[in-house]
């Protein structure tokens, strides 16, 4: 009964549901292939976070979305 | 100071504030009894996460939920 | 590439984007001058919980704030 | 499927094989007799932590220990 | 940048180098297939937890294995 | 009473009790500094994993250092 949780910001309104079943099965198989146990209990759990709140190298990602989008323009 | 967090499914319209604060009691009091400290420091957390980010055994909570209900029509 | 995750209670309409990165900011210069190493590659994360589901010592920060507001009064 | 993490210093040894068995029933029952589910798959870890990397008010709790030895002596 | 965490107990001597390389490598190829982005920056945690410090419904998985090993003698 | 978790690789025999004592002195000020709250209260933990069980970008931090030794040579 492993716990695999996942943590990831939430960008163009967040990911689908397809996604996320998509995650959820995929994060399953690899650990019940590799383990030889858990494809039947393994929890998984996603969490999304607003850009406002995930900071990379001391910038949020907001600021960090914000000045590539005008070193682009 | 322990730190006690609870991450369950968000079902029905969530845990209600009654029930939130009998969760945080009752964890608290367990810990208190068991080891002998914390009962006026320990912190406890709740997290509800909505049954499209939550996982069992590579399907979401939302489909193990659907499944469920088609085969009890 | 270390990780940084603080857990707060979300009071008065939670922390402003000038106090999210200021944490995500100085987080990472405290990781990165006692450590000496991180300061590009720190990930920080901000987890605002609201006052119920938010326990201390056995009750919730909801309730300690009312029981807080009747003894002030 | 509740996921129950409980985060604590090791103190003296830390807890007994005794006091894990208890937490994890007493937590369990407690979310159980709460949310009225999870009894039977109510997932409890417990993470014990040394006092050098558990720290409280700004100060480690090894410091404050040290503090409270000597100021009773 | 996402962060993948995944919490399993310590069976038989724990998992091998080589499972450890393989969960990092799958869990990120995953990541990164379902959401298109974080293959090259998704930080991936294994914690391995004593089957003393991990409960299923109620009872330690030290005391589930026993109960198990003495069924199918 | 904020709850701060530092999550890093133990690289060379991990962090000295000196450098601990900086981050949960230094997360805290921080903290305080900027939510205006918490000073006391403040909760740090610290949590070092092996190199083997953290991954970045599909490897293990182990493989990265060996791959980086190499090309320096």
């Amino acid at each position: 009964m492993p716990i695999i949780k996942v943590t990831m910001t939430e960008e163009e309104g967040g990911a689908t549901a397809e996604q996320k079943a998509a995650l959820i099965e995929g994060f399953t198989r690899v650990f019940s292939q590799v383990m030889c146990r858990g494809g039947d209990t393994a929890v998984v759990t996603i969490e999304e976070v607003s850009t406002d709140n995930y900071g990379i190298g001391g910038r949020s990602v907001t600021a960090i979305r914000k000045a590539q989008s005008a070193a682009s323009r």
